[in-house]
């Protein structure tokens, strides 16, 4: 059967400002070492496994021509752009009927745009073996990521070692973020894995389960796919978006259906969820420290700089972050990098919207 | 008897960087809320008590443009340019021989040209009475501020209670910057005083401690006295200033002297020694953080921000110093302020000479 990607790429990256805008969102940005963005890595991770024509991009409409700079080899009819964000059970949805519409059918592989992997090779082959399982019938199939650490920013799934199927073995169920105590309880349990966000499916399976459990968001979505190519499609798209319920497919699909499979994957899964992930994928000096930019150090411990040609001396500090770009300026205790959310709050209520 | 000042401005004043570099140090900016420069300040408080043309500031060739900038009201020929930096003996003596060689004698006031005084009034009338014993003998007067913290950041002026003269009370001894237990000590007894290094005497008295305690800086004072206003000036300038010995008045000559007098000075005195001096001088919030510029602080205590138009963004920070300025960026925790003088050192060994 053939196989498509799904790249989903509408986030806003919040956690990474003031390196990431909202005209300029954390998929687009470059945080490792190799210059590239994370949605080009996302793309050259399953370049093997997949023809160019056959890789979509669900993003919002205002970063189309970021996709287009950035991904100069996707066809432009496969950048599907959304007219307002409604979360990811919409963005599945269009994914699938725009698939359903040009191949009848297909294996649809779900990837978030702004990950990264550092085992390609293995990930490759836990996509396969994931393909492999969908293909076989109608299960949603997920990847896992085996916990390395009590984690508790992610979402976890429950999997029961006694029910495989080919490679990949049965969910019980997903739950949500839990507390360092529950972390470290499932991290010894052995059955749990990380939720990563990735899924494959056939594209009739989604579009099924879309039905059953999002009967107004399946409905909307017909009405697109009866659109698409016709001079209405704009139209319908921002008429049915609007009225699109906000939802993920995790909480939408996800957590009620059933026959869902889960692959183990151990292929140095990161989310770089927000800035004290960034030391993760770089290289530290001996003090800790993950400096880019132009920096003097002293006396200061693990603390990750992302500056220019400015110069930024750093004098006494510990598990800090500071990013400097030409407008503005992060300076951040590492423990806090969840409040940056509230610097954005605050610039929205004094209209800063430059800032943002 | 005419009286006379001279401000001492030739500091190079680090710990200010970045804000203060080697062209415009730290007596030649504005750390008040008020905007005026620290030397501007200086000339401003002494206007009621001496005329402008008897005001004279001594200071590095480098910085008579700034000088003549910030204070065109000074007669260019009271701007003394030293050649070469060779700490307050050798500043003080050639304002002195300038002083000699103009009125005879006169009462000559020494000040700093970067600390800052609150309470104008009582610094006028402590200068007075310090003026008063100084015209009645070779008495070397000295201002003793009135501790009101342990400071380990000053040295001390012990005095004597039960030896007044005038206004003022003999001085024991002068003694070095205490460690915390000591200073705790000297704020209980009651006969300690900071020193400030505001000095009066009269003009023929400190040029004879000078020629008793620091003969060849005398010697040298006396070929510069011989050149003033004649086409030889500049090049023994040249000549005796890079012969001059680095020393401080106070440990060439007030140490080892005998007659020194102290007069108690409590007019809101601050040496503004480093970036934490700061928050003594500038409103603080209710969180304790004083801000300058455009700034979102989240979660952030006790911090000083010091910007302008970039957006400093701080979250989660306490006891932080933030210095922005157009090149350099400054993050330092204030117990740390003592080493922003090694980022400089890390400046120079790697040639950034621009930063300083």
């Amino acid at each position: 059967m053939k196989r498509t990607v799904l790249i989903m790429a509408g986030g806003r990256g919040e956690r990474f400002w003031p390196k990431s805008r909202k005209n300029r969102p954390k998929q687009f940005l470059s945080l490792t070492d190799d210059g590239k963005t994370m949605i080009q890595l996302t793309v050259d991770r399953i370049r093997q496994l997949v023809d160019i024509e056959d890789v979509y991009i669900a993003t919002d409409r205002a970063y189309k021509a970021l996709v287009q700079e950035q991904l100069p080899e996707i066809p432009e009819e496969n950048i599907l752009c959304e007219p307002v964000g409604r979360n990811t059970a919409p963005c599945v949805g269009l994914g699938a009927v725009h698939m359903a519409k040009k191949y009848g059918d297909a294996v649809m592989i779900v990837l978030p745009s702004d990950q990264l992997i550092k085992y390609n090779a293995i990930f490759l082959t836990a996509l396969d073996d994931a393909c492999a399982v969908a293909e076989q019938g109608d299960y949603l199939v997920t990847l896992g990521i085996t916990p390395d650490r009590p984690e508790t920013g992610y979402g976890y799934i429950k999997f029961l070692p006694d029910r495989p199927l080919d490679r990949a073995f049965a969910v019980e169920r997903f739950v949500e973020k839990p507390d360092l105590e529950t972390a470290k309880s499932y991290l010894a349990a052995e059955q749990y894995l990380w939720n990563s966000g990735m899924f494959v499916w056939k594209v009739s399976t989604i579009l099924a389960n879309i039905k059953r459990y999002l009967p107004e968001t399946y409905a909307g979505l017909q009405r697109i796919r009866e659109a698409i190519g016709t001079a209405e499609e704009q139209t319908v798209m921002e008429r049915v978006f609007l009225g699109f319920q906000t939802v993920s497919i995790d909480y939408g699909v996800m957590e009620k259906a059933e026959s869902i499979y889960t692959i183990l994957g151990s292929f140095g899964w990161d989310d770089v969820g927000s800035w004290p992930a960034v030391e993760r994928l770089q290289t530290s000096n001996e003090f800790g420290n993950v400096v880019n930019g132009n920096a003097v150090t002293v006396d200061t411990w693990r603390t990750v700089i992302q500056g220019g040609e400015k110069l930024i001396a750093a004098v006494g500090l510990e598990d800090m972050i500071v990013v400097d770009t030409p407008d503005a300026l992060l300076i951040c205790k590492k423990e806090h990098a969840g409040d940056i959310r509230k610097v954005l709050e605050n610039l929205r209520i004094c209209n800063c919207t430059e800032y943002l």
